[in-house]
């Protein structure tokens, strides 16, 4: 794996779009066919090696009527904005541990627009997951695992879980920060113990960041210098609570000259601000750092926040009385 | 100096907080007596170590019917507050080169409820900067050197810098990151050239951060691990442009039980969100990126965020522009 520094490029990094799927969440994944064309040529423009699209979620559990499209994903749904995809960005989709029916759902990679599966597990569910992996992987599919929550996981279980996911065919295992509990340094040992085992087993890795603490930016380059070249970031940060690192901060750091930041800047003018002023909820904000500091779910800052309270005092100690 | 890990807590800690220096750049300096005497005693039970108060500008170069009197900063202006100041919380004010008559408003320590003067200079104004080291050491406070803008000069100029600073009475060198330009580990490196003087000349060094690309808080951390031990804040982040290391992070990331980050929270409930909806504009925001990713003064984003332009891309163009 390369380095670099703040002047070098490097060929092995891969940047990441999730603002549908992570800023899904955030608006129950209702885009307007416009905002996710716009977002697919933007991304083009902007170098963005992937973009993923939503979740694989199971239409048995979750109710199709109460969730846009992009909750499901569904291979006609992507074709309607990609076609062919004749373009060198590779389109991803998300499968969640318990939440689809890969097996129903996720088909053979020749009939279908997606190139990535992006599988996300807790530490706890491991089987599965690798279970997923195989099955993507027959299918002809790249995947990812995504291990959430690991600021609340044992180093010697995350390891262990490292050792598994090694062993799959998974091509990139990521470091996320569900929480946005890291410090930098401890986000640089991560990618150092995460690196370890990649280079062991031949695989990338990744970060998912979130910006709690205002760290998804640092957290991300940081990781990045360590040696993380798959590298998540959304369009001005739209992700679930306080979201995560911004496509324009990453995308205007990196200096390989395919990484444009303009067709960015537009998508946040043309549709980021108007999400915001028609009352979609997230970004860095008070109640989160709360959450962060205490590597705590994000949801009761949320619920903090979509009702409205300041009286941040309260939140601080309700927070210390969940643990 | 001490490095110290996640866990631990180092007595070398000063958090300076810039509230109404940096954050009176935003409205003039018009702080409220009862905004002013609740951020005192806030800070005092936050742990605040230094508290600054604003700026000794000169009455002949400034007009004080145009500014609030933070911009002078009398010391009958800061007894009324502070009194005798029966607090561990020291007094600082700031003086610029070339904005200030320090001989003739910098008077003697034993009649003034300053403890600390902050004097700040560009690279090209040592001479002054260390004419009012000396004159404010002879008056008796402790002093601090706040060299600016450093992103755009030379490591030579800077070394050169640091060695003449090192040879005056200073207490304490500031690195000082003026456009939000510095990644963190530039911030970093930049850490261990400032501390090798610093421990060659017995000084402590400091950081004060901007959060261009909302690396404010970042960077004030990294910094702090290699050794980094004068920390400046703002509550809320207040300041000018995309604003400082907000206070809420630093404190809250602290591991010494005498920091506690409830009497900032309440400042931020009673006293910011108001601010910021009168329309008092601070914060990180789109235009502050592209000027920190550009390495240039925040004043065309200010203008534009003044403005509610939202034309990012023509920004980005005019700040190739300027170069």
């Amino acid at each position: 794996m390369s380095k670099g520094d703040l002047l070098s490029v490097r060929d092995d990094i891969r940047v990441v779009d999730a603002t549908l799927r992570d800023g899904g969440l955030c608006n129950d994944f209702y885009f307007t066919d416009k905002f996710v064309e716009d977002l697919y040529r933007n991304n083009i423009n902007a170098g963005v090696d992937y973009m993923e699209f939503g979740y694989k979620a199971s239409k048995d559990m979750f109710n199709p009527d109460k969730f846009g499209k992009w909750k499901f994903c569904d291979d006609e749904d992507i074709r309607e904005i990609v076609g062919e995809n004749d373009s060198p960005m590779k389109i991803a989709v998300m499968a969640d541990v318990g939440r689809c029916d890969y097996k129903r759902d996720i088909g053979p990679k020749s009939e279908s627009p997606v190139d990535m599966v992006r599988i996300a597990t807790y530490i706890n569910t491991i089987p599965v997951a690798v279970d997923m992996i195989e099955h993507c992987n027959k299918m002809g599919y790249e995947t990812s695992i995504n291990i959430m929550a690991v600021s609340k996981n044992r180093t010697e279980d995350i390891r262990a879980a490292l050792d598994i996911f090694g062993k799959t065919p998974v091509n990139c295992i990521y470091i996320v920060d569900s929480y946005g509990a890291f410090y930098p340094e401890q986000i640089r040992s991560f990618a150092q113990m995460y690196l370890e085992y990649g280079e062991k087993y031949n695989k990338h890795i990744g970060i998912h960041a979130h910006n709690n603490q205002s760290l998804a930016f640092a957290n991300t380059i940081d990781a990045l210098q360590e040696g993380v070249s798959y590298l998540d970031c959304t369009v001005n940060g739209m992700g679930r609570g306080a979201g995560n690192c911004q496509s324009e901060l990453l995308i205007g750091f990196l200096k390989n000259p395919k990484y444009m930041v303009e067709p960015i800047l537009d998508h946040i003018e043309k549709y980021m601000l108007a999400l915001k002023a028609d009352g979609v909820k997230w970004g860095f904000d008070i109640p989160y750092i709360l959450t962060g500091q205490r590597n705590s779910h994000p949801r009761t800052a949320m619920d903090f926040v979509k009702a409205n309270r300041t009286d941040y005092k309260n939140l601080r100690l309700d927070l210390l009385d969940m643990e």
